[in-house]
C-alpha cells in the first residue's frame, strides 16, 4: 500500500472518528472505579495496522488506558503456549453462555462448575491461576513479556487502576472462591486474583491494540519480526472465542452484524483480528489489526462509539468472515 | 476444477468415509420417535458441491433423511426474507445460550422472554410462527418452493416422521404456549407447531444438504441458477448464527476446532457452508457446501462420526474461517 | 359461646373490616381476565367459624368470588383420599420453592422435573391430573360433591371465569406440557387444565371459605356433620403446606409474622384454618376456620386488606401455631 | 410430671435409640472436613426437657458435638436481640428456597441479592456479619454467652473443627463476597467467616440442645431461669423459620410429616422445639426441647436415624404443630 493510499485513508479514519464521537452520548463511562469514572467520556480513538506496517489512526491515539477484558484473549493464548491446549481446555470450555461477564449461577447449575469460557471473568481467572510463574509477580512479568514482544515497547501495569480493583473485587472474589472450591483454580486465590487484576490494568493506546489484534489476524505469526509467536491452532481458537464470546452478552450480534472476531473492555477497548480472507476488498487485504478506544460503554460493556464506529468500517470495507 | 481432479477426490471422500465411519459406533440414534430410531446407526454420507456444479460424494449419499434443526436455518432465512430484519429481530435475539436445544429456563429467567435465538428449539418456533402464509399449509409450502428453487427438485415432508413428531411434542408444545404468553408467538400455537415440526420433516439427501449449504456460502446467490435467492446480509446473519449457535450446545467447541458455518439436526444431518475465502487452499477455493450424514449423535445431537469426518476435512484442506 | 360474645365479636369483626378497608388501597384487582379486573377492589369479608357453628362476620358477605388457587387446598386432600399419598407423593413433592406460582424454571433445573409442591401451578396441575374421574366433568363434579359435603349446600363454577381462564391459559398450558413430557401427568393435557381451571373458578362466599377452613382446622373432622371427612394425616399435611407454600412466594413472611396455616388465591380469597391448640386465649378456642375476601391483592397475588385483617386478628387473639 | 414417669421414659427412649440405631447404615458422616469424617456413625442421643427440668435421654447423650447450622437459628435470635426485628429483616428475607443449603445461584437471579432467609449459609453469614462486637472474639463471646446463660455451663469453640472448616470454606467465601459485592455484608469478609465458622464448630451435647430447644418452645422464656431471654416475637419467627426452612432441603417434607420446628446441621445434630400447644397428649404437656445426636447424614444434611426418631416420637406422642 503507497503511502498516499494511507494518508488518504487517515483523512478517512478522521472523518469517521468525527462522525461516530457523539454515539458516546448514548454511554457512560464504567463507574466502579475512579480511574475508569473520570475519563473523558467523548474521546475516541482508532488505529488499524496492515502486515507491512502501514498504519491508519485518528482520534487520542497516544491516550493510554487499560486494557480491562481485552487482556483475556492475551493470557488465553499465553496460557496455551505455556500449559498446551488439553490442559487448558481440561480447565476451562470454549462455550458461549449469553450472561453477564460476571455471572456466577452457571459455576453451580451446570455440574462439575467448569467455567464455559475464557472471555467471562470465571473462565479468566482460571486462565490467570494456571500461568506459569512461581509468583503472581513473575506470572504478571510474562504476560507483559509476551504483549511487550508483539508491540516491540515496553509496557506496564497502571498501578493506581489495579488497587482500585483490587479494592472492588469482591464479585471477583466470590467467583474465584467458588472455583476454588470446584477444583478449577490452579493456585491460591489471592494470586489468581492479583494476576487476573494486573493483567485487566495493562495499559497500552490503540496503536498497541491493533498490533496485537494484528498478530492474532495473522495466526500468530507477527510480521514485523518474521516470526511466529504463537502456534496457529491457538490463534484460531482465541479467534473462534473472539466471534462467539468477546463482546460480553452482545457477542452474538456483533458476530451477526458485523462478523469480525473482537473483543472488549469496560476501559471502552476493542480488540479487532481481521484475518486476511476477511477483509480481502479493504485497504488491508492481507488482514490487519484494529484498536479501538471509546470510554463511554453501554449497560452490556462495550464502546458504544466504538462498535458503531467498527461497523461502519465493516461495512464499507466488506470486511467479514462469514 | 477438471473432472480428473473430482474423481480423484472422490476417492478420497470414500476413502474418509471408510476411515470415520467407525466413530458411529461413539453415538446413538436419535430414540424418541421410531423413524429415527429405526435407522441404521453406521451409515455415513458426504457430499460436496462447488460453484461450478462440481461434487465429491461417497457413502448413502441416496439416503433420504429429515431434516430436523437444520431446517431452522432454512426457515429463519425465509422469514428475514418475507418480513425483513427488523421484524424478525425484534422476536428472536441472535445471543448463543450455552443451554440444549429445547431449554426453557431462559424464557423465564430473562425477560420479557424473547427466545435468544433462531437456532434453538423456542426461536425457531418463533421464527416458524411468523412466515408468511394463512395456513400452516401455506407456510410449509412456501418453505418447500424456497428449498426445491435451492436444490432443483421437488421435495416432500416425510409424513410418519411428522406424525410421530406431533405426537411426541409435548416440550415444543409447552415452549410455544410460553412464547404465546409472553407474546413471541405470531400465530396460534397448534399452527406454528405444525410448521415448525413439518420442516422438521422435510426429506433431503447429503446432496441436497450440500446445494442448501453452498447457497448459504455464496451469500445467497445461487451459482447454478445464476440468481441471488435472498440478500447477502441475511447469509452473513445465517452463517453467524451457525457459528454461534449452530452445533447444539457444542457449537464453540465446533467453531473452536473446526472453525466453519454448520447446522446439525438430531436426524445426524449437518448443514455446512463454506464461503469461498475460508478454503482458498482447497479444491474448492471458490467456496462449497457440505451436507453430512450419519445417523448415530452423541448426547448433545450432534453426528459423531460427521463431526470427527468434518473436521478432518477442514483440517486436511485448511478451511475455516478465522 | 353464648350468643351475646358473638354479637359483640360481630361488632368487633365490623369495626375490623371498617379499619383494614383502606389498606385495599395499596393494592389492585387482577388483571389478566375481565371477571377479576371488573371487581371492586374495595370490597373486604370476612368470616370466622368455630366448632359449634358460631360465626362471627363482617363486611361484603354475600359477595361470591372464585377459589382461585385456593382450590389447590381442596384437590390436594381430594386427591389423597382418592389415590392415597403415596401415589400423590410420588408425583408430586411438599418442598416450598420461594419461586413465583407459576414459575417453570425448576421443572428443568432440578431433573426429574417433579413439580415441588401442590401449592404452585405446576403442582397443582399435576394433582388435577390425578383425579378420579372419566372425564373432567366427573372429575369437577367430584371436587364440587366434596366441598358442598363441607358447605352443606350447592356449588358451582362460574362459567365466564372459566371460560376467561381458559382463552388466557398459555402459561399454565405451559406449564401442564412440560410435566406431560417429563411424565408428570396422569391425563391428557386439555382434560387436566380443564379440571384445574374449573377447580379455580368454583364460586364461594367467604363464609364457605371459614367452613372449609373449620375442617381442615378440625384435621378433616366436620364438627356440624359428627363426621371425619378426610384422613387426620391428610389435613396435617395440607396444613404443613399451607404454612410452607400457601401464601405464594411470601409464604415465609406469613408464617414468621402471621403463624396460621393459609392458603390465598389471586381472586383475594384467603382460606385460614386456625388448628384448637392455635388459639387457646381466641374466642375459639376449639379451633375454628377463617375466610377472607379482599379482591385488590399485591404482585405476589395476596389480599393486601385481607392479610393485613389477619394479621391484626392473630395477634389480637394470640392465635399462632408456632 | 412424677420421677416415675420419666424413669419410665428413660426406658422408653433407650428402646427408641435401639430401634432407630440402625437407620444411621442409610447415611454417612459428612466428609468435608476429617474431625466430622471420624465421628462413629452408629452413634444415636437424644435428650428431651421439660419445663421444670425432667429430662428424658439415650444414647451416647455425654457425646459432645458440633452445633454447625444448628448455630443458624441462635445467632438469628442474637441478631434480631442486638440489633432488632427490623434491622435484621432488612438484611436477610424469610422466605424458603428449595434450594441446597450452599447455593449461590438465587443471590445473582433475585435481584438486589438479599439472601432469602438465615437458614441457609448464604444468610447465616449476613446475620453472623451484623452481630454486635468489635472483633470476631467479641462477637463469637457473644455467642457463647448467650448460649451458656440458657444451658447453664461453659461452651467453647472446638479449635481443630473449626480449622478445618476454615481451610475448606471456600464455598462459604465465595457466598460471602457476593453477599459483600451486593452489599449484604455488614463487616469485612474474613471477620464474617470468623464469626460463623466458630459459630459452627460450638460444641454441645444433645442435652445442652434440648435445653436450648426448650428456650425457643417457650417463646424465649427459660423456666428454669424464671427469665425472658429473648422477646416472643423473635422465637415465633425462629420456629417459623424452623418449619420453613430448617432442615435444609428436606423442610417441607419434615414439615409435613413430622410437624415439629427443628433445625439441623451436618455434624448429625437435630434441634427440635416443641411449643406446649403442640405436644397437650405427650408426656410434656407443656412443651419440651428435644436434642438429637446422630452423626450419619443422608444426602441432604439431616441425620438419617435421628429423623426416623423424632417422626416416631412425633407420632407416637401427637406432637404436631398443625
Amino acid at each position: 500500500m503507497p503511502t498516499d493510499h494511507i494518508n488518504h485513508n487517515n483523512h478517512l479514519t478522521a472523518e469517521w472518528v468525527k462522525q461516530f464521537r457523539p454515539y458516546a452520548k448514548e454511554g457512560k463511562c464504567a463507574s466502579y472505579i475512579p480511574a475508569l469514572a473520570e475519563k473523558d467520556p467523548n474521546q475516541l480513538a482508532i488505529s488499524i495496522i496492515g502486515t507491512n506496517n502501514d498504519e491508519m489512526k485518528a482520534g487520542e491515539t497516544t491516550e493510554l488506558f487499560t486494557l480491562q477484558s481485552v487482556s483475556k484473549v492475551v493470557t488465553f493464548i499465553l496460557a496455551c503456549m505455556e500449559r498446551g491446549l488439553p490442559y487448558v481446555l481440561e480447565r476451562v470450555d470454549v462455550e458461549p453462555t449469553g450472561d453477564t461477564f460476571n455471572s456466577i449461577i452457571r459455576l453451580e447449575s451446570h455440574q462439575p462448575g467448569k467455567p464455559f469460557n475464557p472471555m467471562i471473568n470465571a473462565g479468566a481467572i482460571t486462565v490467570s491461576s494456571m500461568l506459569d510463574g512461581n509468583s503472581p509477580q513473575e506470572k504478571v512479568s510474562k504476560i507483559l513479556q509476551f504483549l511487550e514482544q508483539i508491540v516491540g515497547k515496553e509496557l506496564k501495569v497502571n498501578e493506581e487502576v489495579y488497587q482500585s480493583e483490587w479494592q472492588t473485587a469482591n464479585r471477583n472474589r466470590s467467583l474465584a472462591y467458588y472455583l476454588m472450591d470446584s477444583g478449577f483454580l490452579d493456585c491460591p486465590v489471592e494470586e489468581a486474583l492479583e494476576v487476573y487484576l494486573k493483567q485487566c490494568a495493562i495499559e497500552v493506546n490503540v496503536s498497541d491494540l491493533a498490533m496485537i489484534g494484528l498478530v492474532i489476524a495473522n495466526d500468530g505469526y507477527h510480521p514485523l519480526l518474521n516470526k511466529q509467536l504463537f502456534p496457529k491452532q491457538v490463534a484460531k481458537l482465541a479467534k473462534a472465542l473472539m466471534v462467539t464470546c468477546g463482546m460480553y452478552n452482545a457477542s452474538g450480534k456483533f458476530a451477526a452484524f458485523i462478523g469480525l472476531p473482537a473483543k472488549s473492555g469496560v476501559s471502552g477497548a476493542i480488540l479487532v483480528a481481521v484475518p486476511s480472507h476477511a477483509g480481502l476488498d479493504s485497504p488491508f487485504p492481507a488482514g490487519c489489526g484494529i484498536g479501538i478506544y471509546g470510554p463511554a460503554i453501554d449497560t452490556i460493556g462495550n464502546s458504544v462509539a466504538g462498535v458503531n464506529l467498527l461497523k461502519h468500517i465493516a461495512t464499507e470495507w466488506n470486511m467479514n468472515i462469514f
